[in-house]
């Protein structure tokens, strides 16, 4: 077999056989297949898509590539959450706890912040004493006797997707349906996923800018997942604002624990109730959606959700007092409001600019080596389509030191405020199959 | 500016700038841009294509790259003639001394053969004596004095197009017209042509396999010849049996002798003065290409392109008795005769077959560093449309070893015999513009 011909032939839309995957995938992560092959291949995917078929190989291909992980020591259905990446997405702090409060096991492998989006683990050490520096026996043993635990990226998963991922960057064919929707999935599954809940974010904050386009990588997504066996379900949610209020590592597990005792903002409530009664449907504790919501809305109203995160938090190391204090949690030395310059409707907020700003302040990393510090971010104090006067608050600057002029700078030119506004949809579309 | 925002540019169907197309060209040469992302461009160039202004610029930031010869010591209009290739092609031979007997400088610059095509500098070493190891100022003075002169591939000429060629033809985007156009014509600018006419062969032992896909590279080399400067013209020529009669270095110098003194096979006679016509117009010694074939039909008749054969011979050492006597070139020691197996008309000769059949010889080189054996090869006995009785020779093997049992199977195997047969059209199109 030899790549080149591989090349030709996905180049003159033609089917790529399971075993000609399987030579790209293996012989690009032993290097044996060169970058400008395979860039070449990346490229010719892009213009002639791939099938059903070459989908579903392309991703297991790629989990098979390294390590995978097993989590078949943990009882129950495996129910893995995955964002396509926003800007105060607190989603995961929240149904966390939420879901495994129903008994169903959550095994969640997290990641660190980069440029304008937060990372799980950054937002959880805003918790003093937590830690994700567990072994993989204590992460199982935590799951199978809490229902709930989050370990840091282990061992070498997919490094073909990592190579690739790469490689895509610098070649412009990161935009392509099938080695997106591949390399989120192999993740998840090398990950040990025995099911997948997707929230697929659409607007001007997330890498799909179009529904239409959101919708297409969701399908694909669900498709693969179901035809390699786990089965899988997506939301296609609003990023064109900010998710909920807080944007900042500590502003944001306050804002969890507020939604996890049902005084969260309408947007994070909403979003996390659509992703967690998928996750619940398929850990197979409810038949349907709305039976599961019922459930759901049960763990919050008697209060087992949030206990179930003091539970989750301390057994990892994490100071429990947060939840029912929140001067427990890091707190910025300058509260600063940002007032409206005119009075109108917010008709405007660009999520990943502010995402910038709150990366300005120490709340992210602008490069892998950054500290980050976990007091400081944005408070938004309105959301599109909210009335304001000239004078009152847009947003509340939470900050370490006093000159924060670039950061308001920022902020001002990303929020606007007009006559009227059109309030974005915030659950586009719910993909069952 | 940045390799991945062209690749993108191209991906998506815009039209890069001058500027972005030095860019790359310039950076690829120097390393600076890696093979990773030029594969990756040439694949998005593959399915967007480019539009004239833009394979202009690929061309001429292709002779910018390396050493541009220049040939303006040399007095009037240097046409050179270019061939996409094919077997038992003489036409260089005789074209070379036919339009410098018009007093037209010829100053050609030649390469080896390699696989199943042959080289004009080895066809001409057929020739005891005869060297192309010349500087310069002596292949100058030469062309200055005697109107022809041949030298070998000399200088770094284009190192983005054999970097670039080398990359394609293991990333699947050879077959690109933009890009076998612009490596093409960059190689001709830069040996020094003034003007170029294009021999673009079509058939089963050529490139191109279809008319209409020699038409297309034919007419987009001709319009960036005239786009940079270069007149420029073509002839599409059927290369779906080999051309002439004999495949072979010292056979195929015979064919040319015999051709310049009138008595050549009628194909390469025909096909020789379709290119020497517009070779004469290009360089200003006739306004119609009607009026340009009685010129050189005056030079044969006459005996001037047989002598200026000599001329040129002898000046680079060659030994001019060749053109009166057959035997002063190489002699094979075996003359095998291959009869047909059945009566009929022969119907298929596969050109490229054949070609690999007097390789196998020792006539061709398999690889760069094989010698060759100038004086064994094919005599083809008979053509496509030729009537043939069972026991009468196809082909004439010229062979040093009396084993040849391989290469007469190869070519009973590529030589049909049948009822009847449909004579190709030698010569498919002229392109003037």
């Amino acid at each position: 077999m030899r790549m080149v011909d591989l090349i030709a032939k996905k180049r003159d839309g033609k089917e790529l056989t399971t075993e000609e995957i399987n030579f790209f995938i293996n012989g690009y992560t032993d290097s044996s297949i060169p970058d400008y092959q395979a860039s070449a291949l990346a490229m010719a995917i892009y213009f002639q898509d791939m099938n059903d078929r070459e989908r579903a190989d392309l991703t297991m291909a790629m989990v098979n590539s390294g390590e995978v992980i097993d989590l078949s020591e943990i009882d129950g259905v495996k129910v893995d959450k995955h964002s396509t990446g926003g800007v105060g997405d607190t989603t995961t702090l929240v149904l966390a706890p939420l879901v495994a409060a129903l008994d169903i096991p959550v095994a969640k492998m997290s990641g660190r912040g980069l440029g304008h989006t937060g990372g799980t683990i950054d937002k959880l050490e805003a918790v003093e004493g937590f830690h994700v520096e567990i072994t993989k026996e204590q992460f199982i043993d935590l799951v199978n006797r809490n229902k709930v635990a989050v370990i840091g990226q282990t061992g070498n998963l997919t490094p073909a997707d990592k190579k690739l991922y790469a490689l895509r960057d610098v070649t412009g064919t990161v935009n392509s349906i099938p080695l997106i929707a591949g390399s989120i999935m192999s993740k998840k599954i090398a990950a040990g996923a025995d099911a997948i809940v997707l929230d697929v974010k659409t607007g001007a904050g997330a890498f799909m800018k179009t529904n239409e386009d959101a919708i297409e990588l969701a399908k694909a997504m669900v498709r693969i997942g179901n035809n390699v066996g786990r089965k899988t379900m997506a939301v296609i949610s609003d990023m064109s604002q900010p998710l909920g209020y807080a944007i900042g590592n500590s502003l944001e597990v306050q804002e969890a624990i507020d939604t996890l005792r049902g005084q969260g903002p309408e947007d994070l409530t909403e979003l996390v109730m659509a992703l967690g009664c998928q996750m619940v449907v398929l850990a197979g504790k409810a038949d349907t959606l709305e039976g599961a919501r019922v459930l759901l809305e049960e763990v919050i109203a008697n209060g087992k959700a949030l206990e179930k995160f003091r539970t989750f938090l301390e057994s990892q190391g994490g100071n429990g007092a947060v939840i029912d204090d929140p001067n427990a949690l890091p707190q910025a030395a300058h509260l600063i409001e940002v007032p409206a310059k005119t009075s109108g409707v917010v008709s405007n907020i660009v999520a990943d600019e502010l995402g910038v700003a709150a990366m300005l302040l120490g709340a992210g990393r602008a490069t892998k080596e950054d500290t980050i510090d976990l007091s400081v971010g944005l408070m938004l104090r309105k959301k599109v389509g909210d009335k304001v006067e000239a004078g009152e608050s847009l947003v509340t600057v939470y900050a370490n030191r006093p000159d924060v002029a670039a950061v308001i700078d920022k902020i001002y030119n990303n929020i606007t405020i007009s006559d009227r506004a059109e309030v974005p949809t915030l659950i586009h579309t719910i993909i069952t199959e």
